[in-house]
């Protein structure tokens, strides 16, 4: 589903909306300084990136709590122009890299990639399950929410556009660990396939990634949308985050799992999450921004033989 | 053999008796200013705790060294007095969490379980096998030896009261990695199973802590006494403690064994042991006893989904 | 083919001609003022060391690039003066221990140990592969290139010494990370077999040996020449090296393949290499002298349990 020439669409997404923190929205700046175009240029692809001021002409005038919810209509009007954006590169045949921003993006990228895949699994690598409902959220911080939204659990009218159109049984999680209690009984009732820091110890990244794999895409037919939230990283590799939780994926299982996706054939759509350089001294930026680079290198194809 | 209302009692014991160096006493001050307490009865439990000065009224008078062994008299007293608060816990159906302190103190936790549930086995969590000898100690620091203690391999008079009750094929070690020439021995000519971290590199942590229960515990059916010391974990996890030694567990490792543990249902005690807030520098010492809560909350029960 | 009673030739190499930096010729006298010689003595070896001064009066007047190739005299003259020294001591029974210096000198104890095993296989433990080719090699540097003139894919006049006597199915990478571009086709093209840090991620620790030995040595019975690059370790491991390279083994991960090696009773030849005391703080340069320190006696027989 990638044509000639491959083409990577990088999508920077400088949005900080769905969550409380100043900063991550500076998260594509940076990434894009450190040289992710040319990076991802020397591996083969053809590069088109249109800068980081596509949603930035996107204003809203009131925008109080709809109940819990915060700051919804900003979020939602982001996330609907990210999602026909990410749409329309999917539909010409390119592989669109998401650069954020908050995680509340997703509901955007997915979306996208949705609208021309229907049979697209999404594999979430994540220390948070992002699946708390507005009856379940603690604070209202919609980046806790996308999935729910997507798979249809939860719903607000200034959300109507999102289609739950994802099925449980095409998202699987790899990494979590700061699971809300609500959370943990939705991913139960919903039956949703999670592989915790616990399986990883259990099993090895090796297997982990396999049994993911067997989940959602049995047959490895279907297209991934890979959505990698850099606080699944333990705060030792990647400290510049808004919600970093100890005893996290080390530099090398993160990179494995994109490596193992990337050998799938299948990525169709990319996200790469919560990178917030304003977080931490400069040595930590450094080091987070580097390995959000390597993370992306690798799920394009770079390889270590 | 936990009776409803699921009950366990905390019992802080402030104590460095059987090795040199000072703070480890105030190990169990710190856990339980840290919030241990609470953070047991948000998984469900009932708490019991009966402070730190339990075992303050144990004075000896004139204790000069027997042989080799230090501080036997005051060792001795405390570990017996520890034995009966244990024994008297587990008689009434609570699950005993015991802070330390030294490991010297295994001998009293573990006589205590024992007392109820002969058939009960230990897995003994360690970067030490704590096997010594009288013949063997190159110290004479008596946390270096309660196993031997326990399973009959040594004795002094001043510790008759110690049954030899713990078979050696009861007794299962994970996490040796700093063993003297004696303790070898010892642990072949009786053929005592152990973990070293090469089987955890060889095996990966989720086989190793199968094994470890299948060597000991084939049918899943007997209690286990978990004895966890805190410097089983690598320095770089849990630093403020007396001994440290590279190569140890990971912050995670740690955290499955407790967890696997949870799940088979069969925990009867708990000791967590060696935590030294005296040691190395205030980042460092938060950090061992955050990690030490939160390997006792694994072990009663917390899971991450 | 080692002889009673078990003799360890210590051999110290202070040379650093094959790469730019200065220091890593001041790695073999760390190592030995750490201790080393007494530290393998104690594992009921019988030491034997003839100084650091051996290759001292190696001087080359006029040593001009050869095309890229840098400092080729003095790099070929070492070379094949340690050669000579290795091969001496196999002969005689005695397991060589190479203290580097730079990695160019692979050429020197591999040719070694070939001239009395022409059936020993190769163990190549490194961040790198150093297989370039006088037509691939970036830099000229020679560390990066032992392994293509012992396997007969390059020549220079200068080295025509070095026969090429090691064949492609005697070889074998672990830990292998920074490949050139060029080499990764040697790589392929000859069929050799690497495994990288995937692989280690993939299936770990324990599986790869297994199968880096399977490779190489299926009924094991060859000797086994062990080259291990310090760099192969994480930098947080051993950060005193000149090219370090994130994503390394763990600690025990490089203590592990020592240990699994040993335990073959195969190891006829060790080298430790690139370990260089000039580069990072003095905390460092403790850390990784020490951390070679014990990666030799665990190749050389000591064990956890
Ligand atoms: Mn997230
Ligand atoms: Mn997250
Ligand atoms: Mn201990
Ligand atoms: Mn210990
Ligand atoms: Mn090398
Ligand atoms: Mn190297």
């Amino acid at each position: 589903f990638i044509k000639d020439p491959k083409t990577v669409a990088i999508i920077g997404c400088p949005f900080s909306g769905g969550q409380p923190r100043a900063g991550v929205d500076q998260g594509p700046i940076h990434l894009v300084e450190a040289g992710i175009i040319d990076q991802v240029s020397t591996l083969g692809w053809k590069t088109h990136f249109e800068g980081h001021h596509q949603f930035e002409n996107i204003h809203v005038e009131h925008d109080p709590p709809q109940g819990i919810l915060k700051r919804p209509k900003l979020v939602s009007a982001v996330c609907k122009s990210l999602s026909e954006v990410v749409g329309k590169h999917v539909h010409n045949g390119a592989l669109p890299v998401t650069l954020g921003g908050d995680h509340s993006l997703a509901m955007g990228t997915i979306s996208g990639t949705l609208s021309k895949h229907p049979d697209a699994v999404v594999i979430w690598v994540d220390a948070h399950a992002d699946i708390n409902t507005i009856e379940t959220t603690p604070t209202g911080n919609i980046h806790g929410m996308p999935a729910a939204f997507l798979l249809g659990l939860t719903s607000a009218p200034e959300f109507a556009w999102v289609k739950p159109i994802l099925k449980t049984n095409s998202l699987v999680y790899i990494g979590l660990r700061d699971i809300d209690p609500g959370e943990k009984k939705i991913l139960k009732q919903n039956g949703i396939t999670a592989f915790s820091m616990h399986e990883v110890d259990k099993y090895g990244i090796g297997e982990v990634v396999n049994r993911a794999l067997d989940a959602v895409n049995p047959y490895r037919d279907r297209p991934i949308h890979l959505t990698f939230d850099v606080d699944a990283l333990d705060p030792d590799v990647a400290p510049s985050t808004g919600t970093p939780v100890r005893g996290g994926l080390s530099f090398r299982e993160g990179h494995y799992i994109c490596e193992a996706i990337a050998e799938t054939g299948l990525l169709a759509a990319l996200d790469l999450m919560e990178v917030n350089p304003s977080l931490m001294a400069e040595f930590d930026v450094q080091k987070t921004v580097s390995v959000g680079c390597s993370l992306v290198r690798s799920a394009l194809g770079e390889t270590l033989l």
